[in-house]
C-alpha cells in the first residue's frame, strides 16, 4: 500500500472513529477496532492488565458508568472475552514488533479517548453534514483523537508492510484517557518506556496554520492537576429553620470564586478553573452537599503546585466559612516537559530526505496539559529522545468545542511524517549499539 | 363504619399512599388511587381540566419527568383513559356531595404530593422498618401529605355514611403540588372557593406536642416565591485561552452568595435559600451554563416582595459581572393568610360535644409557606370563613428529612376534629339562609 | 421655677450642648458643663472614678484621641484638675440627693455622648439656621443625647426646688459612652443601681409620633456585641511579585461579605453589620494590614450570641483564605431586658394627676440596643422597678443621620412626664419600709 | 573632582535625599535642593510650568496635603518665591546645558519622589542605624529614587567639569510622582524630549545580582491603569432598619473580591490589585460611602486594555448589586515600551574604553511599570534611541518595603556607566548631522 492509500484509509478510519467515541476508561469499542486492524498484521498485541497499570490511572469514572458502556460495546458486538479483559476500565492497546535485526527501539503514542460533548448537529459542522457525527449522544471526538487513532494505525500499517527494510523495534501505544491527565501513568508504570530510544508523539490542530505545517518540537506545556471536591453540610427547611443548615452550596461557591482570585505568579503562567459545580437536592432545603470538578496548571512544575497549594488552603477555609466537611479526591495530574532538539534535525531532514515538502518549524506552543509529559520523562529519564509534535491546521471551532473539526489534510500530512522518520531511523542509527529485543 | 374504624382505615391507606409518593404534578397513580376509594361513595368526581386550571400552574416538570411518572402509572395499572385526562400532568382530584337540605358549602383542601427526596433506609425509620417505605426510589412522602390524603378520604367516608344527618354541601379537594406553592392557585381558578361558607385544611406534624393536640388556627405563614434562574455564558478551554469564556458557573456562585447577603429587614421575617446550583459540564472547559432553583419568603407579602425585588437585581448584577446572559423562570408563590378567628370558637365547641378530650389550642406558628393561603384568600373575600389547622406530633425528623416520620395517632385525631366539625356545622347554621347547589 | 420654665431651660441647654457633642469616653467639656449646671444645687457630685469603674469601660478610644479631646477641653477652660480627675477617659457624673426623709431610692439615666458624624450644614436643618450647629466638625449629637442631658438637668433642678415635698433618695446618672454598648456597665460596677427602687431612663424620639406621646416601657430591645477586627498580611509589589503577598484587604472584603450572609434564624430577629472597612497603604502594594468595625444584635440574648458565634468562625475562615493572621477586640455589649409592666400604672398615673394630658401608651418597640439594659437588669436583680420610656417625636432624619433632629417639644413633655413621676414616686411609697441613706 | 569624588559625593547627597522623602507632586524641598545643587554650575534650570505642564499631570494630591507639603518646606527654608513657581504641585526640575559645539542630544531622566510609607526604624536597616533615616514621618525612598536624584546631580556635575571635551546638548531630568505612573506624560508634553538624540535612563536594584552588574536594556514593562473607585450608597441605622441602607461597604468588597478574580489571559502576563479600600463611618450605620484604589497592568498594552475593560464592568456591576452609585477617577497610567538593541553595543563600548570593568548584560526583566515609557516612546517617535538600564544590587527587603535598601556601591557604578557612556557619545556621533540647539 502506497503512502498515498495509507493517508486515505487514515481518513476513513477517522470517521469511522469519529462516530463512536467513548470518554477515558470507557474507550471498549475504540479498543476493540483498534484490535481488529492490527490482529492480521505482525505485532504483538497487549490488552487490559497487559497494557496498562489498573492502580495508576486517575480518576477512573464510576462503576455504574463503565458498565453502560460496556453494555454499550457488548450490544455493538465487542466480544465478551475481549470485555472481560477491559473488566474496570482496563482499556487501550499496546502494539510491538520486533524486526529481529539490531536498531533503535522507537515508540509513539495515540491517545484515544473522546469529551463527554454534545457534537453540534448543525450543517455547517462536516461531521453532522456529511453522516459521521457521533452516534453516542453526549460524548464527541472534540479534540482529534480519533484523527490520532487512525494515524497511529496507518503507521502500523507502514511498519508491518515495509519490515523487510526497518530495523530494531516498535511500540505503538494506543493509551487511553488523555483528557484529564489520567491515563498516561498507567502505561509508564508498566514499563514500555523504559528503554525507548526515539519516543514520537503529536498533536492535530492546536495552532492555525495551513496543513502541511508541523512543529518538529512543542513548548510551553502546562503543568496541571485535577482534583474533585465534594463538601457535605446538614440539610434543613428553608423557611422554618434555616439557622439549623450548613449550607454546602454556598461553601462551594464561595470556594469557586476564592479559587479564581488566586493571585497571579512573578514566575509565569497560572491558570485555575473550576469546571463544574453541582450542589443541593431542593429549592427549599438548605443544601447539604455539593460537588466541584477543578484543575489548576502551571507554566512549571512549581507554578502549578503554588497554584494547588493555595487551592487546597482556600478549599479548607471554604468549608470552614459553612462549618461543612470537606473531601477531596484527586483525579488526573501532568507535569512539564521539553522536547529534545535532536528531534528538529531529525524531522526536518527526513521532511527532505522523501522530498514530503512540508513546512517544518522548530517548535510552538502548547499552553495547555498533556499526560504525554510522563512519558517523555520517562523516556529522557533513560537516555531516550522524546518528542511532541503539532500538526496545524485550521479549525472551525476550538478545541473541545461542540463544532470542533480540522482539516483533514492534516492527517495526511501526520501519516507522511511520522513515515518518513520511522524510515530516516532506520538508517542512521549507527552511533549506538542496539541490542535486538530478544 | 364508626369513627374508629375510618381512622384505622384512615392509617392502612397512609401507608399504602406512603409507598407511592409522587411529587408535583405527576401524581397519577395518587389521583388514581383517591379515585378507587371514592367511586363507590355518593360524591360527584371531578379530575384533569375538570379539576384544575392547567394554565394556572406553577412550575410544571419537564415533558420528559411527566412522560416518565406517566408511565410508571401505567405499569402501576392506571388506566390509558385515566392518564389521558390527566395528560401534561394535570393531577389531583375533586370530589362534591350535596345533601340537597339546604345548608352551609362545607370545603377542605389535602394536598397529595410527594418530595423529590431518597427516603432513608435505616431501621429505626418505621416505614423502612415496617415494609411501607417508598417504592419510588427518589420520591419520598416527607411532609405528611400521605396522611392528609387518608384524612380527607376518612372525611369524605364520613359524610357519606352520615349523608341523613347532615344538609348543604361539601366539597373535598385533594390539591396536586403543594411544595413550592405550586398546585393551589390552579384549583382557586376553577372557581372550586368561589362560594365557600367554611373552608377547613390543616397539617400533620409541624409543632412537636403530644398528638391530641390541636390548633384551631395557624398564624405566621411565610409569603414565598419560587425562581428558576438560568446563566449562560461562553465555553472556552480553561488552560489555553481562559479569558476566552464568559464564566457562568461563577456568575451563579456569585449569585448565590449575595442573595444570601440580602440585607435583613426592619418589619420581620425574611428568608432566601439557592437550594440547588448546577452548572458547567467539564473541569477543563469554562462553564457555559448554570441553573439556580432559589425562593424568597417573607412574614409579609410586601416582605417577601421586598426580598424578590433585591434578588432579580442581584441576578441581574451578577450576570453583569461575568458579562453572562440570564433568564428566570417563575415556579410557584404563596401569599400571607390569616385564619378567621370564628373558627376558634367552632373547633373547640365541636370538640366539646364530641367530647374528643383533644388540646385544643387557639393558634400555633406554621414559620413557613403554605400555598392554602390562596384558597384561604378567595374563601375570606366571598365572605366566608376560613382556617388551617394544626394537628401537632413529636416528630422523628424535620419536615423534608429523608428519616421525617410523624405519630400516626395524630391522624386519628384529625380525622375526629373533622368529623365533629362537620357534624357541629350541620347543626348550627341558622345564622344565613343556604341554598342548595341544586 | 415653674415647670414652664425648667423646660424652657431645657431647651437653652440642648442647644447649648448641641454645639460641643463630644464621642464616648472623651466628654470632658459635657460632664464639666453638667457639673456647672449642678454645682449650686444640693447634690453630691462624682466624677471620675468615683462615679465610673475605668476597667469596667468598653471600647475606649485611644491614647491619642482621647488627649485630643482633653486638649481641647482645656482650650475651652475646662480646669486642669477637674481634666485630672477623668483621666484617661473617666467622664461622666453622678449626682446624690437624699431628703433625709424615709423613701424610695429613685434613679435616673441620662446618657452624654455625641457620635463621630459630621453634622448637616444647609439651612434645612435647624441647628445649621439657628446656629447651634456642632462646632467640634466631624462629631455632632445625632441621637438626641444632648435633649437626654438637659432633661436630666431640668430634673435635678425640680428636686432641688421640690425637696421639701419630696422624700427618700435621688441618683442621677449622666453616663458616658451609651453609643456602642460602651459605658453602662463602667457605671453598674460602681454599684450605683444596687439599691435602686425605682429606676427610669429614656429616649427622645425612636418612633414618630406626634410630640406628647409617650411610651411607658420599651420592649424589642436587641441584644448586641460590637467587635474591631484586624488582619494582618505581607506586603509586596503588585506587580513584580503579587505571589509573595498575604492579601489583608481581601480578607477583609471576603469577611464582610461572609459576615452578612449569616443565616436568619428561625427564634427572631438577628442583624450584623460591619461598619467601617480601612483596608492598605498603597495602590500598588498588596494590602498587609485591615481592620473592621463590626457588630451583631439579637432579638435575644442567645440569638446575639448565635450571630457572634457565626462570625467567629467566620472571621478564622476569612483569615485562612488569604493566609493572613487575625485578631479581635471587644468593643462594647448590650443585653436584652423587659421593663417591669408596674411602670405603665405609674406613668399613666402621673400622667392623670398632673393633667398633663399626654398620649401615655404602654409599650412602644425599640428594634435598637441601648446599655441602659444593664441597669435595668442589675436593679430588677435586686428587687427594684425599672423601666425606659420613649418620648416621641417626628424626626427630620433618622438617628445616626447628619441631619438628625426632633421635636424640641418633646424635651418639654420629657420634663413634665420625669417630674410628675417623682411626685407621684414620693406620694405612694407606703408598701415598703425604705431606710434612709445615711 | 574625579570620578571617584563624584562618586563619594552622590553617596552623600542620596543620604541627603533619604532623609526628606516627599510623595509624588509635593517635591517641594527636593527640587529646591536639586537647584541649589545646580545652581553654580553651567546649566540653565527650569522648574514649576516652565519644567513640567500642570495639566498633563495624573493623580495631583488633593489641596490639603499639597498645602500641608508647602507649609513644610516653608519651615525647612524653602523661599516663598520658588515655592510660588511650585504652586499646586508643579514639582520637577529640568536642567539643559549646551555647549555650543554641534553633537547629539542626549536627555536623562531621574525621578525623584518618595512614597508613603513608614520607614523602618530598627537597627539592621542602615538609614535608621547610621541616622539618615526618613525626618518626613510616613513618608520614605523606598524604591531608590534618591539615588537615582543623586546619580543625576552626579552627572550634571561630570558634564559641567568635562564640558569643553564634549559636544551638543544635554537635558537632565528630575522628573516628579514617578509612583503612580503620574509625571511622565506633564514632561513629555512640554516637549523635552521631541529632538533627542540619545536617552538614558536607569533604575537601582530590581534584579539582586553584585553591584557591579548592570543591564544595557530593560525588558518585560507592565503598561498600567491606575483608578481611583468611590461608591456612594445611603446610611442608615444598622439595628433599626438595615434595609433602608444602601451598603456601599459591601459594594466596595464585592468588588475587591471580583476584580482580583477576572480571568487570567492567554497572551501573557496581567495583574490587578485593589490596594487600599476605606469604607464607612461607624461601626452601627450602613456604610453609606467607600473608596479603592486600584490598579491594573498588562505584558502589553492590550492585555492591560484587557484588565482595564473587565474591571470597569465589574465595577459597574458591583454598585448594581448593592443598588450604589460609583465614579471612577484617573489616577495614572503607563505604557509598554521597547529599548533600543543599539543601546547594548554603547554600553558596552563605553564600559571597555573606560575600562570599568562592570559585568554588562544585554537585558533584564522589570515586571514592573514605570512611566518612562512615555518618555522612551516619544524619543523612539521621533527617531532618537531610548534605553532605560538596571544598576542591580542586592536588597535588604523588597522595593516598597519599611527595609527597603540597596548597596550603594550601585550608585557608584551608576555614575561611572553615565559618564563613560556620554563621553563615548561625545566621540562617536559622526554618523549624523547634529544642529546646536542655539
Amino acid at each position: 500500500m502506497s503512502i498515498g492509500r495509507l493517508q486515505d484509509r487514515a481518513v476513513e478510519l477517522r470517521r469511522m472513529f469519529h462516530r463512536i467515541p467513548e470518554v477515558g476508561f470507557t474507550e471498549f469499542i475504540t479498543t476493540y477496532e483498534i484490535y481488529k486492524a492490527l490482529e492480521k498484521k505482525d505485532f504483538t498485541l497487549f490488552i487490559g492488565e497487559e497494557a496498562i497499570s489498573r492502580e495508576h490511572r486517575y480518576g477512573v469514572p464510576d462503576q455504574q458508568a463503565i458498565e453502560a458502556s460496556r453494555q454499550r460495546a457488548s450490544e455493538y458486538g465487542v466480544p465478551e472475552a475481549f470485555l472481560e479483559k477491559m473488566a474496570d476500565g482496563a482499556t487501550g492497546l499496546v502494539a510491538v514488533f520486533d524486526t529481529g535485526r539490531p536498531g533503535p527501539h522507537v515508540a509513539m503514542r495515540s491517545d484515544i479517548d473522546g469529551l463527554p460533548i454534545m457534537e453540534a448537529e448543525d450543517a455547517p459542522h462536516m461531521p453532522a453534514a456529511d453522516g459521521y457525527r457521533s452516534v453516542h449522544e453526549g460524548e464527541m471526538h472534540a479534540c482529534g483523537h480519533d484523527g490520532h487513532i487512525s494515524i497511529g494505525l496507518a503507521v502500523a500499517a507502514y511498519i508491518n508492510e515495509n519490515q523487510n527494510q526497518l530495523s530494531g523495534r516498535f511500540t505503538l501505544i494506543f493509551q487511553p484517557a488523555e483528557e484529564g491527565g489520567r491515563g498516561a501513568r498507567s502505561v509508564v508504570e508498566k514499563g514500555w518506556l523504559d528503554d525507548v530510544d526515539y519516543f514520537m508523539s503529536g498533536h492535530l490542530g492546536i495552532n492555525e496554520y495551513e496543513a502541511g505545517t508541523v512543529s518538529a518540537m512543542t513548548e510551553r506545556f502546562l503543568a496541571s492537576t485535577k482534583l474533585d471536591v465534594s463538601f457535605k453540610g446538614k440539610s434543613a427547611h428553608s423557611g422554618v429553620e434555616p439557622n439549623e443548615g450548613k449550607n454546602a452550596l454556598l461553601a462551594a461557591a464561595s470556594a469557586s470564586l476564592h479559587l479564581h482570585s488566586i493571585s497571579r505568579h512573578r514566575d509565569g503562567a497560572t491558570r485555575v478553573n473550576v469546571g463544574t459545580l453541582n450542589a443541593g437536592s431542593g429549592r427549599n432545603v438548605v443544601a447539604d452537599h455539593s460537588e466541584l470538578k477543578m484543575e489548576t496548571r502551571g507554566g512549571t512544575n512549581a507554578l502549578n503546585e503554588y497554584m494547588m497549594s493555595e487551592a487546597r488552603r482556600i478549599l479548607e477555609a471554604s468549608a470552614l466559612i459553612y462549618d461543612v466537611e470537606y473531601e477531596t479526591a484527586f483525579m488526573g495530574n501532568a507535569i512539564v516537559a521539553e522536547c529534545d532538539e535532536e528531534w528538529v534535525d531529525i524531522v526536518k531532514t527526513a521532511n527532505r530526505e522523501e522530498a514530503n515538502g512540508f513546512n517544518i518549524m522548530d517548535t510552538m506552543p502548547l499552553k495547555a496539559s498533556e499526560d504525554v509529559t510522563y512519558m517523555i520523562d520517562r523516556v529522557q529519564k533513560n537516555g531516550g529522545l522524546a518528542t511532541f509534535m503539532i500538526f496545524a491546521s485550521p479549525l472551525k471551532a476550538g478545541h473541545h468545542h461542540p463544532s470542533f473539526d480540522f482539516d483533514e489534510q492534516a492527517i495526511r500530512t501526520a501519516v507522511s511524517v511520522y513515515a518518513s522518520i520511522i524510515l530516516h531511523l532506520a538508517n542512521n542509527h549507527t552511533e549506538k549499539e542496539y541490542t535486538s529485543y530478544e
